[in-house]
């Protein structure tokens, strides 16, 4: 391991050159060490600090000795380093670590979608007030530029709905129990058994994942000041085999899908179990995979596809971003942000069509109280749909609603909930056409 | 008609904004027109000149008074315009406006392929010499902002290949041979009767205009120095319906794709018809969708999809180029191209797998014939497919092969070609797996 000294003499002769300064040294964290330890000698980059706990485990041989090592972030924050990347997760100390980084002269780069979802804004005032270029392009949909594309090459536009596939482990979950016909239970377990959710899921089932990428990809594709509490996070939990038969005679499948869209002087941003055409783009999106469609007023749809995870193309976006943090060094000028966000009120209520899922002990006249309930709240049923082959004492069958303001759709759920032939809660998706 | 000392009376109140000269009002341009005029008061550019033929024929009265009218390009270069946009098309006068508007110090933004397929390096040139803007995101893909994302967002990583559908023209009429069965002529003479083709179509089917567009995506995404003449071209007039109905029994369709690829220290760009499998994002391409496809080393592929024609498409990425432009006035450094290019030999030949088709005058033999031939040039048989109900004296069938050089195909297809069985050319297209 190279003292700091020894490493400091040798960085001065290639003064001209960005140095980096790595936090946390996980899948991501190599990806990225390992390109920049690739490049060429014209990379405007150089891999000068790895900070990580437990330092001395994870030194690798591959790891240039012009490197310093540390397991101490304030050693980090007291170098030369040029930028700061953060790849360490968690608010805390990641919020503190960019902070002082932005505070002490340093460019920063990170991809902690909490991080930034929940403090973006106030580290961009930070990193604007010092002329300070802050990255977290890895945020959203790992290596699909999409962030950069919505900022710059759609800047043009004005964009009026974001939707994507965000999040990869309920790609896995949701195609396991389309193909395998077996419950939410058992695709998790297998899941986390192939390495594709973690021991405690509920980030990626229950939507917050997605929700928090989906708060930054609204605050730079629709310029508004959003929040992860704006989201409404919906749980793929209760999806099961006979909503994908169900979902399949209409023509359709169901992906987890976080949507953004403006409408009267408001936002609504929700993260939920959606049913998507089987012949469009959302549907054919496995495993790791992310999408993204936005809406412009004048470019119409455009859409975004890639790796939305995994080493290598995290660290693409990671590394992008350090490119740009390069240019801004080598050719200051004070540059703010873009476009100001502003303040919109989030709402929970969005027209839609609706896919309604029952399970009841059968009995005559269900469908007529059903409808009676639907029809007083000025709600039309668009189709019923019964699979023969189940059981009366609990029976699955699907009605669909014609587009309708969930505000009006939620006070008639809450009747029907009181009925005694339920032997479940309903379970209500937003259809797509 | 506002006079120029009126206008320039107006404008003085407002010189924290970036002027803007509109040079061509046909579709796009009166599309980026409205775009600007419609524009909030505190947007960072301003229209100011609108220069066309025939001017009075051409104003309208949703244009300000305070921009000035001509149809003399000098009087816009010698206005205190601070970006000048070309959607003349052609390169000439298109040329020499951009390389005068550069020169006399104003920043350059065009949606002129042709132009920066032939003449962009020395564009670049010039606008990096003075520290100057050129923008042409609108050149490839229309409104997909497909070459900021390759510049930017995917700057990180090490490209090596290119793949995408660039014109609207040849989905139309290759969706058409498809669905309607009908010949190359018949589906060009309704591609014209809607809109979708040229009087003269060669530009779109012959693969030049695709081939335009290609030249600028390689040169951003692989940082390579390309021209139009390095692009093998081949045109879409050969496909027939028969080749659909081939192509599906494989599980494929057919699209004019534009491929550029890195290998070996040289370059491959093509553009011709291609087979490509059914279930893919090119066969569900239509109308003047645009895809591409990149793929990288350590990102994998990412694609690119939206509007690539159209004057709002369009006119969303001159606008997005129009917004850095004013970026680049306001916060001014010398920036420098991104990348500098290298130059790399081109090479013609690629290994892929192929599809044959040929007609025939049938009898024995035909196919031990070919299948000798083939195998004499060490090229192996991947299937061979004959409909029936065919007449003898005209009979198609396909041979397709597994991969292998074009140059090892070329020479044996000239020998191919010397028997007095075949009634046409054999038609070669390369398959995408």
């Amino acid at each position: 391991m190279a003292t700091l000294s020894q490493v400091r003499a040798a960085r001065r002769a290639d003064a001209s050159r960005c140095r980096v300064a790595l936090v946390g040294l996980g899948t991501v964290g190599k990806s990225v060490a390992q390109i920049l330890q690739g490049q060429r000698d014209e990379s405007p980059l150089q891999l000068t600090h790895i900070c990580n706990r437990n330092v001395a485990r994870k030194q690798a041989s591959w790891v240039g000795p012009d490197v310093a090592w540390s397991d101490d972030i304030r050693e980090v924050l007291a170098t030369d380093a040029d930028v700061v990347v953060e790849l360490m997760g968690g608010l805390e100390p990641a919020f503190e670590l960019l902070r002082c980084a932005l505070q002490s002269g340093k460019a920063a780069v990170t991809a902690n979608k909490q991080l930034i979802a929940e403090f973006g804004l106030e580290l961009q005032q930070l990193a604007d007030d010092r002329g300070l270029y802050l990255g977290f392009g890895a945020c959203v949909a790992g290596g699909v530029p999409v962030l950069s594309a919505l900022s710059d090459g759609l800047a043009g536009d004005q964009l009026t709905s974001l939707r994507g596939i965000l999040n990869g482990t309920c790609n896995y979950i949701l195609s396991r129990i389309e193909h395998a016909g077996c419950s939410f239970d058992d695709a998790l377990a297998e899941a986390q058994q192939a390495g594709f959710a973690e021991a405690d899921p509920g980030d990626d089932v229950d939507g917050l994942d997605a929700g928090a990428k989906l708060a930054i990809l609204a605050r730079v594709g629709l310029h508004v000041q959003t929040s992860l509490k704006q989201v409404t996070c919906r749980s793929i939990r209760d999806v099961k085999a006979i909503d994908f038969q169900y979902a399949a005679q209409l023509g359709y499948t169901i992906r987890q899908i976080s949507t953004a869209v403006l409408s009267n002087d408001m936002i609504h941003m929700a993260v939920e179990p959606t049913l998507v055409p089987k012949n469009s783009g959302f549907a054919k999106v496995s495993g790791s995979q992310n999408l993204v469609v936005s809406s412009g007023q004048f470019g119409g749809e455009t859409t975004f596809g890639g790796c939305g995870a995994g080493g290598g193309p995290t660290a693409v976006a990671v590394v992008s971003d350090l490119l740009q943090a390069a240019h801004r060094r080598s050719y200051p000028s004070r540059r703010p942000a873009r476009t100001a966000v502003i303040s919109r009120k989030a709402t929970t209520d969005v027209e839609t069509s609706h896919y309604l899922r029952f399970v009841v002990r059968d009995r005559p006249g269900i469908i007529a109280t059903l409808a009676g309930v639907l029809s007083r709240h000025d709600i039309n049923l668009d189709a019923v749909l019964q699979q023969p082959g189940y059981s009366k004492a609990e029976l699955p069958f699907v009605i669909t609603l014609e587009p309708c303001a969930t505000s009006r759709l939620q006070p008639a759920l809450a009747e029907i909930c009181e009925f005694d032939f339920l032997v479940e809660s309903p379970v209500r998706m937003p259809i797509v056409t």
